[in-house]
């Protein structure tokens, strides 16, 4: 068998090298660099760099938020799954709602998916906090007509619904009117919820920094 | 804001609507085809239809497998966190080592990746498996040097490790020989948890066929 490189530190140093390389990072300011990088990091598709939606200040709202504590509200387990928790500030884990037990009952009465529905039981959580969406759409847009609603706003809204029905449409919403919340999001079908986890980690090794 | 779908068996009809119109599944028997439409679904991507490289029975193999339970091994949380299990048969969970306490210091030892390492205690459940890896080329590739060792040979490698070091080149390595074993690997730099996810709930959906 071919030779392969099996130092976790070489590994990780050549593959942000090569995204460096080959990903257009020129436009991003210098604390959504990394975020950009490690979302590439975590797709293998450098040309994403080239559909990212995000406002200006998103990655210094993330880094703010995560330092103070604040909730990290996903919208699935796969999401919290890749969220390295070592790299949070203690006492912060990321919380999902998707199976607590008035998920599905809520989204009976409300007429919509459970992903939607779980985004109702964020709501004491909302407040500055940092919202990590890679799977539903429907999780994206019911969250966007509570902020129309008078929800409480988080600190930055990440983006990466992921699919065929609603994906592009709900993040050209976010994009379009981010209620005045912080935001990155992917534009067009591709997402997930490794780039989601990929965009909260970025922020937490970078709160984690002096 | 613009209507969006919120009925979650329409949402499901028109993705998968929207797959098959789009997507080249002329090539795949007829069991892999749902498994390739549920790859797709995962990740957003029709054109990754064109970059599959698998064996003649692999969807046979996995359903098999499923059916007689075996277990079901996978190479991070992430990958195991988006199986759904209520699909997998009583008494069957996903498998993940990576966070074993043994793992750590068999990296250590073996001078490799704990992904790697991890493999390693997969040895006694590997016979007949399913193995479902979403990120680490080293995962794979001590896999299949495991395999030229006489590791016990599991009956299907989803092989989806993603990124820019040793992903590309561990799942050709697998496809080119995959030492006995049914396979299903997306070629190239792509892959990621979500598409080794969605590959063991296809399966395990078919599975539960009668």
């Amino acid at each position: 068998m071919r030779p392969y490189e099996k130092d976790p530190a070489a590994i990780y140093a050549e593959s942000f090298a090569t995204v460096r390389r080959e990903a257009r990072l020129g436009r991003f300011p210098p604390a959504m660099e990394p975020l950009v990088v490690r979302l590439i990091h975590a797709c293998g598709m450098v040309e994403i760099a080239d559909r990212l939606a995000f406002s200006p200040a998103a990655a210094e709202a993330g880094i703010a938020a995560l330092r103070a504590g604040a909730p990290v509200l996903c919208d699935c387990e796969m999401v919290a799954a890749g969220i390295t928790r070592r790299l949070l500030p203690e006492g912060v884990a990321p919380l999902v709602t998707l199976n607590h037990p008035d998920t599905p009952g809520l989204a009976a009465r409300l007429g919509t998916t459970r992903s939607a529905a779980a985004t109702e039981l964020w709501r004491d959580r909302l407040e500055g906090a940092v919202v990590a969406i890679g799977n539903a759409p429907t999780a994206l847009f019911h969250l966007l007509e509570g902020l129309d609603a008078g929800w409480p706003r988080p600190a930055l809204i990440l983006g990466f619904p992921v699919g065929f029905v609603g994906a592009a449409e709900s993040k050209a919403e976010l994009a379009g009117n981010p209620r005045g919340c912080d935001f990155v999001a992917l534009r067009g079908r591709r997402g997930g919820s490794a780039m989601a986890s990929a965009a909260v980690n970025a922020l937490a090794l970078m709160a984690g920094e002096p």
